[in-house]
């Protein structure tokens, strides 16, 4: 028996949280109620912890905190007149929970415990929550929805399970704080597909957007029918109230309680759960009660996801340059600028990010400096009309050799004298961040940072490192994506085509004691993402003598990255919260 | 009925395992196995995960790492003839377990999975290990034995009440990587002590020792009897095979199975639990099976507890310095010396821990420094009898201001020219550390290091922050005792005495921009250790002004702390993996 239902007008509210500012947060939230109200929504979610922000890590061990978002909690119930709201929040009972609250008409009607709690990757949700234990379905009108939050939805079952088929519900509400990285919207979706087609269903994703520290959320907010087909979707990295205009469809499901059937459907059903309890719910919108005013159709928009995995990874990682900077309370960024192909790339994402009016880039020519460099870094200024200062740092490296000749004497120089260099270019961007206020940007990329291939105190020097998840083979990609949609060679050619050198002494090449960056990266996807060994590498091909180096230098540089800025994460596995490794660790392979 | 059991020779192996090493670990765990059997143990117990090191952090991930490990499990296998061996390692079934192997005459007998895995303050244990959820008894002739791990017997009830009151071992096997922080080791004999009472077994509790990046481990081994009183302990803070006899009593329980007794002793009945599974051990030692010859009777060892809070922190410190060092392959440490507290009990802990000769003291006054901090260094590095290299910065200073001239003209001197000084001493730190291969010790303190009063990439450049987690109030009664253990004042009274000062601009103290340290230390152990809010705060009496600005120095300074070099924990709080606080965070409070 099928039924066709009123139209159900949903809200999916993506908005930007910020970790801790409950005051900006609430407002947010108050304001894109009032919008969906007045565009006849019915119900408006919001993502996963939107309240306190996501992660708020150790901020959760604090009561006061925990007392700020309940008391945050109850401006938004005053805010919901009229309006079904479903929004994130941390509750506090015995414990404290990851929970989503359904709000209608200004009273809290019921509040959902996340079940799954992640704990891996960049998730330590076992550290902070107790996991929720029911789920029950809300009857507005005809229709049974369902809530839930974000991690819940990923496995086949409950609570989905137990929402959609023991339930009944034909709407999953699921709100998130699902983190970014490359090609992870479109994996996401097509799971969001089976889903809906598994528990024939129609999925409500609402997720967070913006960059907190190492993290960007990527928003693409999604509505999918019972098929898995596109309802609606909300753009990438940008926030939206996208608003779906969505038709449940009753189907009483005599056919999937079939117990001849159970057996084949033996992942949809577990043994020894009850029907959940059904909470009532009232059709409202606008000024008055149930029937709702019949809302003027919209059409339900779908936006695309980026043309390109450069595309979208220029967008996360300009977005996440642009809230850590805000977030942190500057709105200025000073660069270091070589000439090289990674400095050109990260002053672009600032310039993006911050208008080039805000960023300054700073020039530190030694001795070593070829002249190719110079004029490239000046070209590539006039090209982002970004301001460059320029400071040789001769003079001053001298004035270090000086104080050092007596314990350097019989020395050969070497990275201590090359370290010198780095350093003194660390401490004079931090002079001018210290004196001006600007946040320094580093620009090492992930290639370098797995290897060791920075300096500690000199080009590692800074608040916030831009491309430290970026492989050197897809800084080239995003130098191309980027001069390719700017329509002109904005990064100059000569940056890209040069080989790369640190320049810390004369002619040296990043050749001279790396191998190729293909065969590198190569080599650091298996090793660092995927966690193979030096047999499995081997059996890939990958010389000997190569991997061992390779695997050497990735394990015995773990105490750099432990003191490097923190950088946006756009792979599986970036360095940081999301790979966890002792610094003491005598362990190779 | 009660029937006295022959005595049973138990070895309590305190050692201290390197993360990663599979090969030292497991050739130290085999010569302490051939000297337990030449001195008639009859079951020798190590650490949790002492074949791997703990915490081995995502080394789990690595299913190369895995089967290293059990590939070394195989080794000890191998060497446990005529023998019971219970030793921790990284099971693998479905999932990884951290897992009790028990051993006997070359065959593993069982594996125990740890029940209660630890995912709080330093502990991840969730990321990793599947939960074990059996827990049997071992019966070696007429001795029950259980088997646990850690976390296992902190909390009253299973699995400790299973093997214990439903399984009748008499002897309790826990072992453990239990991290140490002040005063810890008698809050953790007297919970033993209770778990021994409450189930009346005799409760061998086998710690591991050492350093391991942020974390020291102990040791304090330690047996209790049925009453819960000592036995045997082993020192603090050092390797030990603590040898003990033990005279497991057989009592039936039928008085505790009393049914009249259950209500009064809920705690220890859980409902639902069958009786453990009984696996048979033969008893064995040295030559040949049971019966065992009879061992000479020994004089079981009890080592005392450090004399004072002080001494006990001071052997942490040192402990936790020389395994930093060692196991990351240095062996000389250069220091940059003052002439203030902070650095001059730095330099007496390394050369405690590396030996004066190791350790290498770095004066570098500038114009402001005072003759007083001058001479106190040279003084300082006397009487340790340490090298003292003096290189004065004034000239490196004026190098940068000008090449800075044009840039800084018209602004005020602050911040940015006192960090110039701060990270050319970095620099200099790092130049002699790079050049001659010696690990930076920094200096910072927890006052400091919680309210930012450092520079990035000034003083808090180096390898390991010896007394990062020391609160400054605590620095001067660490060197007050090591004054007076060493019978002088080693650590110049004037430098005890001196108002603390960075000495970055004329007449500079740190109370200019702090407030007294007795009062910063108290306002902050309550805000940093004890999550105390701005109201529990005032409501302690401190002043408002002084609360809300020391809240926001804290707060606003966790980018510096991310970028800062591990140190040794030795409060219930650390910063670093223990207090995981976002960056990006705007609440206040």
């Amino acid at each position: 028996m099928v039924q066709m239902a009123k139209s159900l007008r949903i809200g999916l509210a993506q908005i930007n949280s910020c970790v801790g500012d409950l005051e900006r947060n609430v407002s947010k939230i108050v304001k894109t109620i009032d919008e969906a109200r007045d565009k006849g929504v019915e119900i408006v979610c919001f993502p996963e912890m939107s309240i306190p922000g996501y992660p708020a890590e150790d901020l959760l061990l604090k009561p006061s905190f925990i007392r700020d978002n309940l008391d945050a909690l109850e401006e938004i119930k005053s805010a919901s007149k009229s309006i079904t709201v479903i929004v994130g929040f941390i509750d506090r009972g015995e414990d404290i929970f990851n929970a989503a609250a359904v709000i209608q008409d200004g009273e809290l009607i019921d509040v959902y415990h996340k079940h799954y709690l992640p704990n891996y990757g960049v998730f330590d949700e076992n550290r902070y929550f107790q996991r929720g234990r029911t789920a029950k379905v809300y009857k507005l009108g005809d229709v049974f929805l369902g809530v839930n939050i974000c991690e819940d939805i990923w496995y086949p079952g409950d609570p989905t399970r137990l929402q959609a088929v023991l339930g009944n519900a034909k709407v999953i509400l699921n709100i998130s704080a699902s983190p970014y990285h490359a090609a992870k919207a479109i994996a996401r979706q097509r799971m969001l597909a089976t889903r809906a087609r598994d528990y024939s269903t129609i999925i409500v994703f609402t997720n967070l957007v913006g960059g907190q520290d190492e993290l960007v959320f990527d928003g693409n907010s999604v509505v999918l029918d019972e098929k898995g087909e596109i309802i609606a979707r909300a753009p990438a990295f940008e926030e939206k109230l996208l608003i779906a205009d969505t038709y449940p469809v009753m189907v009483f499901r005599s056919r999937l309680h079939d117990p001849r059937r159970r057996k084949e459907q033996s992942t949809l059903f577990y043994e020894g759960h009850e029907k959940p309890q059904v909470v009532h719910l009232e059709r409202l919108n606008g000024a008055g009660n149930s029937p709702p005013p019949q809302p003027p159709d919209i059409a339900n928009e779908v936006c695309s996801f980026p043309a390109s995995e450069e595309e979208e990874i220029w967008k996360a990682l300009v977005l996440g340059t642009r809230d850590y900077v805000w977030k942190n309370g500057f709105s200025k960024a000073v660069i270091g600028i070589s000439g090289g192909i990674d400095s050109a790339l990260v002053a672009a994402v600032a310039c993006e990010a911050l208008g080039h009016e805000n960023v300054t880039g700073l020039s530190m020519p030694s001795m070593y400096s070829s002249q190719g460099s110079i004029d490239d870094a000046k070209t590539l200024s006039a090209n982002l009309k970004m301001e460059l200062i320029t400071i040789p740092i001769e003079k001053v490296y001298r004035s270090y050799l000086d104080v050092l000749t007596d314990r350097f004497k019989g020395t050969d120089p070497g990275t201590a004298e090359e370290n010198i260099q780095a350093r003194i270019r660390g401490n004079l961007l931090m002079a001018l961040s210290n004196k001006f206020g600007w946040l320094v940007l580093t620009t090492a990329n992930k290639s370098e940072t797995s290897v060791g291939y920075t300096t500690l105190y000199g080009d590692m020097a800074g608040g916030f490192a831009v491309i430290k998840d970026v492989p050197k083979t897809l800084v080239y990609s995003l130098a191309e994506f980027y001069n390719e949609r700017r329509g002109k060679e904005v990064i100059p050619r000569s940056i890209i085509q040069k080989p790369p050198s640190p320049e810390l002494h004369p002619d040296q090449k990043d050749v001279d004691t790396l191998p190729p960056y293909e065969v590198l990266d190569a080599i650091l996807k298996g090793y660092v993402e995927d966690d193979l060994s030096k047999e499995d590498l081997l059996s890939l091909g990958h010389p000997e003598e190569l991997v061992k180096n390779v695997i050497k230098m990735v394990d015995s540089n773990e105490y750099k990255r432990r003191q490097a800025p923190p950088g946006i994460k756009i792979t599986p596995r970036a360095f940081g919260k999301d790979r966890r490794f002792p610094i003491t660790n005598r362990y190779r392979g």
